[in-house]
Order: C-alpha cells, then structure tokens, then sequence
C-alpha cells in the first residue's frame, strides 16, 4: 500500500536500529484519513469473507480495527492485556510474552463476545516476532470461533512471526512489509 | 441522545450498586455503528468549532475519538497512561489519581503532537469524578492549545466532576447524564 509505505518513509522514523517509531500517525497521533484508507485496503483483501467481528489487542490495534470496522459492518472485540495471571473463569485467557516489556501478560476476551458462530478477522498494528498475534490466535481457537486471517498495518518481514503463522496456513495480509531497517533507512519487500 | 440511552439500558448494566458496565458495546466490545452516531452527535453539538484536533486517554476514549474525528476531519492524539512517575523533558504531563486503582498514574502526550495553534476537543467515554478530564487539562494547558470543550459519551451526573469542570466556565456536552443508579436500574437526567 503506497500511501502507508510513503508514511513510514516520511513520517516514521527508526530509533536504534530496530524500532520504528510511527509514533506522529499510527500509535499516538492517529492520522484518520490514513486510517480509513486502511480500513479500505482490509475490506478489500478480505472481501467476500462473511467476516462477523474484528478482534485486535489494546492499545494500538482499537483505532485501526474501529475504522476498518466500519467496512465490514460488524463490532471490535479488543482483547485487554493485563499483569495479573489470574485466569478468569469468565474470559478467555492466554499467556503472552512480551520482548519490550520483558515479562508475560495476560490478554483476556470476555467469553460473551466470541462464539463458534464467529468468523474472525484479527487486525493489528505491528507483526514482529508473532507473539500478541498468537495470542489472540489461541483466545480465538478457545472460543471455537472461525479464523478468517489477519490484517496486520506493518509487518517486520525480517523477523520471524509472519512466516511462522502462514506455515500454520493462516493468511497473514501485511499492507507493508519491511525487509530490513536501519539508520540509512527503511526498505520494503516488493 | 436516545439511542444510547436506549442501548445502556438494554445492553448495560449495574454492579455493585456503582459501576455501569458497557462492555457489550462501549469498552470491550465496541458497536461501531453505535459509535458512528454517537460521533456525528458530537460534530453537531461542536460545529462551526474550527477544531484541528481531538485528544483523548488511553484506553476506551480512543475507539470514540477516531470514529468521532472523522466527522470533523482533523487527528486524534490519545494520551498514555504509565505508572511511572519519570517527567519526560518531551512530554506534557498530569499525575492523575484513580479511584478504581487506588493509586496515581501519569499521564502524557508528546511535546510534537499539541502546540499552541491547536485548538481541542476532548473526547472521552465517561465523566464522574473528573479527573481524567483535569488531567487531559492540564495537559492542553502545559501546551498552550486552546481547548474548545469536553464531549462525554456517559457523564454520571450524581458524581461532580461535569459540575466543578463546567462552574470553571468550560463547556461540557454529555450525551447521556446518569442522575442515579442501582440495582432497580438507570435513571437519565431530562
């Protein structure tokens, strides 16, 4: 997606060589104009899916998931992270860890919000190293809910998390993917 | 407005005599096309604004903010929350005190993302005691930014936070006001 990939370019920066910081329209500053392009480019790659609920991850997943929502015509499901490893009875729990933070956490679904009679998509901001899309994987396959794919803004190609999840046979659709990053800049896969 | 009013009395409900929970459609699951009423009520009550931005807080006014922001064209900066108490030279910041967490927490926006061209809507889901809203304030007065008002999806009008911010001559539109709550159910403020 050129917009986005032309964003990054000029409005993303890299922060030590490996983080990429996009902090001025996807992650702190939300551009909605973008947002909504972005939404469109997910209704389009999953069209014809019946798709009936987005689930994503708090914090940065809720506005591109909302916008996108609105392509599809059904609700977000956030999934809500938390320190505590209590495992509520009522929700469905699954361990992730987390390489910025350096510890697990815990994200949690309500239990009255997923159903086997859902057909999911997942939309996230970032795919890295895969871990907070497994989760939200493992929260969907203890519903009994369909996985349709995952939508995913920015994948970081030269990690492993993307291609770990298609070898399972899940589509994983990166509207960018970047193949390497540094501080000469951002390249991405064609 | 009535059809939130409508959906917190159908899809909401009363714990422990105090809390309202919204989960089925406000701050777990979100209804999106609830959200995009909600949103175009808001360009209503503030048209003719010249508003350049909206801010809100992490976690739940972010969906609103970005659904609503569409609707007068202009970003969405969500402040984060952080149990931290570092200031951050790149920061603005406000020590905001949780009832429901019994504790402090800082809040903050980057120095980039507000300046003193800006003028702000604040968006956020609840008002009650106020005081996410004083710190989202004092966040807009540390930059400089004018701030045009405060929209409220559900303000609990028995609490006094939406009545000591207004008495200091700041406009506040809530699109529901709860007068009081319990187990017999929600009473809405005419």
């Amino acid at each position: 997606m050129e917009l986005l990939k032309n964003a990054i370019l000029e409005r993303g920066y890299v922060v030590g060589g490996d983080i990429l910081k996009v902090d001025s329209f996807l992650n702190h500053q939300l551009d909605i104009e973008l947002l909504n392009e972005i939404g469109k480019e997910f209704s389009k790659k999953f069209e014809g899916e019946s798709i009936t609920k987005i689930l994503t991850a708090e914090v940065s997943g809720i506005a591109i998931a909302s916008i996108a929502a609105q392509y599809f015509k059904v609700p977000v499901v956030f999934a809500k992270k938390s320190d505590s490893k209590n495992i509520d009875a009522e929700t469905f729990d699954s361990q992730v860890y987390s390489y910025t933070k350096g510890r697990y956490y815990t994200m949690k679904v309500s239990r009255k919000y997923l159903d086997r009679e859902d057909k999911i998509l997942i939309i996230d901001d970032f795919m890295a190293n895969g871990k907070a899309a497994s989760g939200l994987l493992e929260i969907i396959e203890k519903s009994g809910a369909k996985l349709v794919g995952i939508g995913v803004v920015i994948e970081k190609g030269f990690q492993t998390g993307g291609d770990e999840i298609r070898s399972q046979g899940i589509r994983v659709e990166s509207l960018a993917v970047i193949d390497s990053m540094g501080l000469e800049g951002v390249t991405f896969r064609e």
